[in-house]
């Protein structure tokens, strides 16, 4: 199956073209491997299967790393001392780090396979969710269908009119206006005078006032399409794109019961090869090998070390910079120059799922100006009459900043408040929530690495060479930062030129 | 739950405002249903539990009509005498009649939460689903993030240009000028000069040539843009609108194991209650009630008869116009004026799910110019390692005459052709197909009710009338033709109407 695929064009275009051969005998090579994120777990996993003798040191006490889910019955203990107990209810989950995994993200998908980890579809758009700015339309959420609908119909009516007055003629070809014409009336839904007004055709994209029915129930009533004025000014027409970038196209998925299902796939199948709890506290190379030193990472203690001939090192750079390693001076700068950005997550568990039986909206993400940011509905268990978890908040930059400020109380308390301003219902029906801003977890101090142009031309090379024995991998080192595939594809690409240099010595 | 659904706005939009409520004692009245499709069973179903005795005469010997899926081992026989044994493996179907559930269908959706018909998400749209046409590109496919992304971006490029020339100044405020133009430059990805160019920023609409990969694996490459008027006059642009319109706007569900589940959950419901075989021959109705003779619809034999004080009939008005039945002219005109849309589909089963495999296509729908029009690809199973079934062709109007006109296996055999152009791995894969054409269906003769504006103007309050003791119901007797919900919602108003009546006398 997988020979199939390796051989057609669309693996190709990947950075995955198939699982990875690493052919010949290494003869007993050990790799120290730092970290049991999916970089590092990747990593084991194929060096051991290619002969090498791997061992991990990993700070938190399950695998994972960013790939994790928050369960009832967790406990999360962030910088600063906050300690959470999460209490939903069983089968429900918050994904805190990654909760997607594109269809071209073919080397995760491969690993979802191979470990028999389930996926399901993860929906991104959907044209129920809710549009919400405090400073437009009173404060009044628009559906997605409604906003795409009249910012197409728009767009299309005023290129109509450019075109019919040949004020594109320099642009445009006669035959082709012919044919932007005809596109125009179809893409936008405009009537035949090339206008975009309220009727039949125009709810057909944007919904009815009062859907078509059956019998002798009353006629359907065509919706009022929002003046194009007000459409512009509201900045709501922003969430189109958004689902049109290539990470956020359908077909998207996730695995069911929880992004750290791939997580915990991967410990299960490196049993024995983790050490759990293990705060690692300096590394140290030589010529024939690296030490890393560690302590307990809950109860310090004496000092113990741990060794390899080669190492991988996963550790995020925000905390790798902080931790000694005789590394030259190009790589030792490209660690100190990636700066981890700011995030937050809130997961809040309500009494029943109302967005689906009240309105209708089974999946998607609402955005909102508020400091909340979106709100994400569950892709699982759709139409099930228990309780639900939703996707309260998930920011970036400032408002992630004032959030990781609060208390985790607070932060639940506010996105309750941000969030009944979009469904009132949030009031009657909120039960529990749970917090993690990414600036206060103490095994990553930021979400992931951020790179600017500027960084990646100076630093970027430097932080993926090898290092005398040591190598860099995870999704700083990458192409691909803050996606899970980019940890993986850093990490078979540092397990390649490692094993080129082993079977080369 | 539901209570709390009815009480909310969304419902209200639909012409579903939660259960329907019939109370009053109907004191052992008794109703005829005629067809135990979905309209028919919806009656049976909700007439006796208001208190009804109630009796369904069904053609078929399964519940369910339109609503079916032909699995492996099932026989089918059309008109003209042509029986096909589908030879699907086990798990794999073909939904030759409805496969789409959306959102806002909120009645048919109810049921299949009462029956316990078990839901998953129906891709649609899906960025890495092709487009084709045998007349552009040299007949090579797109994929639809590539049209989509083009168009979007040539869209926003010249509008962007007329609104820097000035030349939307009598449409478009000064500052709403300005939000356009970010909001084309945004929505279009277009460059800091208002241009569509090939770059990051398109790749990451369109795909890339090749991907962002990991550490020191190469740089990708941006893809190329198509030529605008080599955009225009491939008319592949035509499928974006598709995906916009209401019906076809995510979320969209199907049963798992097939659409017919729901068909065999209302039939479980009610067993006892329908008579399977039964081809009626003659509705008539007196001052009392109506009764209807029918034969058996396989071995015909000798006449029997069934009678109700009421009769709800179901049957397509494209077989009902054919059966003696006296309702008064205005109702016999309506019943004689719909015509029935041509309609095929042909299921095809793989040795393997090489859309999948080699090319990440998960769900959604491929669009061609050949007589085929589509290939939908299937929205269940992802990643299994085992068979699948497509959706190889679904086709109106001329397209499925001729394709009618041809034996099952020259449909077939057309449709693995017309596909391989698309998916050359359709020669090396291609197992076994079976295709229903619509209009030599001896139930139906048709896939669903076509009305024009004047139809409806003329004949569409008739054909819903209450005629004497006799109702119609079905699809084709709601606004929503051809959809599962029209004939729930027509089934809803019809025994609303029916119980008034009977509760009045």
């Amino acid at each position: 199956m997988y020979r199939a695929m390796t051989a057609m064009a669309f693996a190709g275009e990947s950075g995955f073209t198939g699982p990875i051969q690493l052919s010949g005998d290494p003869k007993g090579a050990t790799v120290l491997i730092l970290g049991a994120g999916l970089a590092g777990m990747c990593a084991a996993y194929e060096l051991r299967k290619a002969g090498y003798k791997v061992q991990i040191l990993e700070y938190n006490d399950r695998p994972g790393g960013r790939n994790w889910s928050l369960y009832g019955g967790d406990t999360y203990t962030e910088m600063g001392g906050f300690t959470q107990k999460v209490e939903f209810d069983k089968g429900l989950y918050l994904n805190p780090g990654p909760w997607r995994l594109p269809y071209h993200h073919r080397a995760i998908l491969h690993y979802c396979k191979v470990l028999g980890v389930a996926l399901e579809p993860f929906i991104q758009v959907n044209a129920a969710a809710l549009l919400h700015s405090t400073k437009a339309f009173d404060g009044k959420p628009k559906a997605f269908r409604e906003v795409q609908g009249d910012f197409n119909g728009y767009v299309a009516e005023l290129l109509a009119k450019s075109t019919q007055q040949g004020r594109l003629d320099e642009a445009v070809t006669q035959e082709d206006k012919e044919l932007l014409l005809a596109a125009m009336r179809e893409w936008g839904a405009l009537d035949k005078n090339y206008q975009y007004k309220k009727g039949a055709l125009t709810s057909e994209r944007r919904g009815w006032q009062s859907d078509p029915g059956g019998g002798l129930s009353p006629a359907p009533t065509p919706s009022e399409p929002m003046a194009m004025s007000d459409l512009l000014k509201s900045g709501l027409w922003s969430a189109i794109a958004a689902g049109m970038i290539y990470e956020f196209q359908d077909t998207i998925f996730q695995p069911k019961g929880g992004m750290g299902m791939i997580g915990k796939a991967f410990g299960r199948e490196l049993d024995g090869v983790i050490q759990y709890g293990a705060k690692v506290t300096e590394i140290r190379q030589d010529d024939r090998g690296v030490t890393a030193t560690w302590i307990d990472s809950k109860t310090g203690g004496a000092p113990r070390q741990a060794r390899g001939d080669w190492c991988i090192c996963t550790i995020p750079a925000s905390i790798l910079s902080q931790i000694p390693i005789n590394v030259g001076g190009p790589m030792k700068a490209a660690i100190d120059a990636i700066y981890y950005d700011a995030s937050i997550k809130v997961g809040l568990q309500f009494k029943r799922r109302f967005w689906e039986q009240d309105e209708a909206i089974y999946g998607g993400i609402s955005y909102t100006d508020q400091p909340n940011s979106l709100i994400g509905y569950p892709s699982t268990d759709f139409f099930s009459s228990g309780k639900g978890v939703l996707l309260g908040a998930y920011n970036f930059g400032p408002s992630a900043f004032e959030y990781a400020a609060m208390p985790p109380a607070e932060r639940v308390a506010k996105t309750v408040e941000y969030g009944a301003n979009i469904h009132p219902q949030y009031r009657e029906e909120f039960e529990t929530g749970v917090s993690v801003a990414w600036h206060r977890v103490p095994w990553t101090m930021g979400c992931a690495g951020h790179w600017t142009e500027e960084l990646r031309a100076e630093h970027y090379d430097n932080l993926c060479a090898v290092d005398g024995r040591i190598l860099l991998a995870g999704e700083h080192a990458s192409r691909l930062p803050a996606w899970q595939e980019g940890a993986i594809l850093s990490s078979l690409d540092a397990i390649r030129r490692l094993h080129q240099r082993v079977m080369a010595s």
